[in-house]
């Protein structure tokens, strides 16, 4: 039985805190925030964990295996830090840390202590995500040719960090898990409504060596909530759409075929177009965070290799700081 | 009565046919296309015009007073300054040109001969786009904020044009019509899955002085057909989804409020949001091209201003022409 | 070559007349209406054909092979029994006829004389209803449990014939087609908003001797346009949504499983519930009236044997008459 | 504070005791359930509730001021009457009872002792109902026309009540809270598609005095989840789409409008057809029971006029019945 504790317990901690007081696998022995009337909240709903406005405390204590950290970004790097080095496993929140320099000493960190890492990458263990990668792995899709995702609504409007870092970061977690391949290059575009705020709007798209290409459209200014990403393969392509209550993954028997070394197409390419069948598979209907914490678990007792751990964290900040100084450059591509 | 001959005769000329012919101020004459088996299906269908597969011919002729020109864009330019060297005025299918050197000299041209150069950006005169400029003009959307749209599909590739040429410019075109601003600078990303082929999926942003910001995604490779854009302002927004065969139009009473200059704000910038109702207002279901066609007579008969004359068109292309050079710099901004 | 007479150019003939027009095995040589300025819409686009106000005429002409019928319905039996006299085969539009008596004299009469009487069940020929059959066919579905089927929209009234008679033979001419038996007793209830009017909402309810049972929503007084359909089976569902412009089917690999014989279920029935993937199969997208016209044409070929003959129309007006007496009883069944 | 007890931790008793809890107008002080574990769950969440298997326990303690009954509806009257012998308020679950006896016996006891007797026609608190009720105030819908509701899913099937008294029970208890007239004559038909069930499918079709119909398509036999509903008035019409996340209510400016006395419709009746914009209004999005409970316990308090007592469950309760006489009648009209 794992015993965590976890920091910060306002929007995401809670949902931490339920998942982690479920599961079979976990406990939760300490929550901390700043803030105490959270942590009334905290002690209303489970009698037993003790509670406390000092995270040291916590991160210090020899009741803990492990610390979750559902904090702004700009404070997950020192708490990490303070946790390995007081021999804790570390849960972090998405994005893991607030740079690459912070995410690459985490990552070693972890790896000098023989400590598990884990990036808490929730939409890696949906249902629809988990399916996608089975019909990429049984070679369902082909080729993968694109990802196209937006992840459009009102607000939260955040002083800290832009949409990129706080709504793109779940598309990159998700390709990250979907895609083998890693983007060579980011360019990003964006615009802040606010007078010395972040970007509200913004556009990325990565390129990759081979024809893949990914693109995130996000944005805290949309009258109506949209999350919809098209992943475009030779042989199928999805349409993932998160708002649907059920059926949230379509699988199309759709392409394009390309008749390119036929004598005709030494003066045209011709392309044909091919429409079947569009089918819906039943996914998975566990809650993400249920298998997560499960898997968390596992991994620290070696039973599992990470799914999402540092090194999935890291490559997904390494896109936002390159994105974030593409949209300084106005679309400018940065490398990565 | 207008006398219009119409060059092209494959994939829109018989909707221009049709409505110029179905359109009380005027009448089509002469048909020309290179391919004797549309010339066929023109004739079967309106047995009293004329067909040829020489177009200068009906360049040439005496009987006719304006020329339509529906061929690839490579051939615009030739065909439009044949015409207006005849003392024809032009309609010209959209984009105008394949360079904005070309678009400018067909402007000139026309002005100097004191013809009608009109542009076919078809989606200015359907009921969804004069109501979004209605409700610009009411004030009822406030400072506009952004314009979002995709336009995906699967199909129909095209070997001269990228989809930017294809699908963009009618994002373009709506924007010209919207937007009395125009942009400064482009950045635009994109990636062909053919060998040699045009980029077929395909990403545009476009910076403006103000904090508008326009950005459309567009491609051939789609599974499901989408025509969707965003379009917000600082006080009511609209979703426009032109595949909803009635309810084109939603506008949305919602919005942030910030509080920028209260005294806690000199910490941290306060957004709060505003939700209210939501008004699909009934459409004009006038089918756009008729309107269209009214109003290039109208033009030509000096009762009305061109709303998608020359200048409009050469808008346009200074935008494709510099997402092209910004596509193949990977992103990198392209000034106008 | 089969040479039809068209009676009547008002809101379907004109459907008709082009159908037959582009098929390769029919063509239309006569069109009458009561109306000139109808016949002068009929002769601009075909001059070819020959127009006349007496309908009489075309019934009686030797160069006529087939007589279609798209009058109002009250006018079916006469013009149907004077083109089987006159040695015609007859095209009827749906429903056949205004009444039992006369759906069974004219099956009686064409079938004395050997003639082809069709009745126009046009949605028997869509994509989606025949990919229904043909999963019942295949077993897909199981043991058929339900139909029911919403159909409604906004007008238009009319003054001779209910809802019922409007828009629920749609109803039951698939019903027809897709169900071997037939149904033993109707019940219906309905209501007229207008003095002496038509009724213009109206459900009817059909028994069959399994346990098999369907339903019908008509309306003219609906804000929105409806046509979805569940066809439930004891294998798999499916919701047929006609408004989709594609996926107009959906088969549910859904469904419950009764332990009936268990020991548990001696106290008890224990009905489990079992979920799926969903699947829309790829429709055939011809014009279902193309594919009418050439079965038409066959049937007469004696190539084909009837789908939608005199018996399916006489069918489908037995239980029209029934629902018209049920719903004069406030409900009351009326047996078949 | 109000002290309630509830009875029954099922399915829905839990949703009873949180709304309870987090009222500031009452309070739970006891729960009882046959089953232990039940109240184990009851326990763990809430540690401070007294628990018992004995329900007469609850009912006859003094610290109690009003008891919750969400026991299966043929308990109810037993329940109730003993808890208004022993001077407590109720809070019936829907139906309020098996039968128009038990229901009136019910309304006449708590009406000889002074007694709040309270029916959860939750519906009624929802943001979505309230509004429409607003809408038929304002005379925005004009004189009502018809009432259209189709509320089907997969399950949950009962082996006590058919569905037209698991699922219509919804609709008639909206319909009571919005129209005024009750209705005089019902036609229901149905089926059960298990051998020895309850009808599993059901139509149910209620006639008023005036030209208002009001139907209800029930089932637990299908494949997909509806709750649609449709209310016609002769100016406005509504769409209420309870699946919609938000804009459950649309509202149609849509109708017709009859020339009855014109002179041309001596002949024919003139019905044209007004079709204007759609409207989404903002709803009340607070909890449906946690207002319930509110209005509960002012009604008590004397403070407000009951919305949903014993007179709207017996009317709810007279109509469930007068069905089920129908439908065994195969759709035999029923008098109320």
């Amino acid at each position: 039985m794992l015993r965590v504790g976890v920091i910060g317990y306002g929007y995401w901690g809670p949902n931490l805190v339920r998942n982690f007081m479920e599961s079979p696998h976990a406990t939760v022995v300490a929550v901390s925030d700043f803030d105490e009337r959270r942590l009334a909240v905290a002690r209303t709903r489970y009698p037993t964990i003790e509670t406390t406005t000092d995270a040291d405390a916590i991160i210090g204590s020899d009741d803990v295996d492990a610390i979750a950290i559902a904090t702004p970004v700009s404070s997950h790097y020192t708490l990490a830090m303070a946790a390995l080095a007081s021999g804790k496993h570390v849960w972090a929140e998405k994005p893991m840390a607030a740079s690459v320099a912070e995410a690459r000493s985490m990552v070693t960190a972890a790896a000098e202590r023989g400590l598990t890492l884990h990036v808490d990458h929730t939409f890696v263990y949906t249902g629809a995500v988990m399916k996608m990668r089975e019909l990429i792995d049984r070679g369902d899709l082909g080729e993968l040719l694109y990802y196209d995702s937006a992840r459009v609504n009102l607000g939260l409007f955040q002083h800290d960090v832009s949409v990129i870092w706080d709504l793109a970061v779940h598309d990159l977690s998700i390709l990250a898990y979907l895609q083998d391949e890693t983007p060579v290059r980011v360019s990003a575009t964006g615009i802040s409504h606010i007078r010395g705020g972040q970007p509200d709007v913004a556009y990325l798209t990565a390129f990759y060596d081979s024809d893949f290409i990914a693109h995130v459209s996000v944005s805290w200014l949309a009258p109506v909530k949209i999350r919809q990403t098209l992943l475009g393969g030779s042989r199928k392509m999805v349409v993932y759409d998160d708002i649907e209550p059920s059926e949230k993954i379509r699988v199309y028997d759709k392409g394009i075929t390309v008749a390119s070394d036929s004598a005709e197409a030494r003066h045209e390419t011709l392309v044909s177009y091919r429409t079947g069948d569009m089918w819906a598979p039943k996914l998975d209907a566990t809650e993400a965070l249920g298998a997560e914490v499960a898997h968390f678990a596992a991994c620290i007792a070696g039973e599992q290799v990470q799914r999402t751990g540092g090194a999935a964290g890291l490559a997904v900040v390494q896109i936002l700081e390159a994105a974030t100084r593409s949209m300084n450059g106005g679309g400018a591509p940065v490398g990565l």
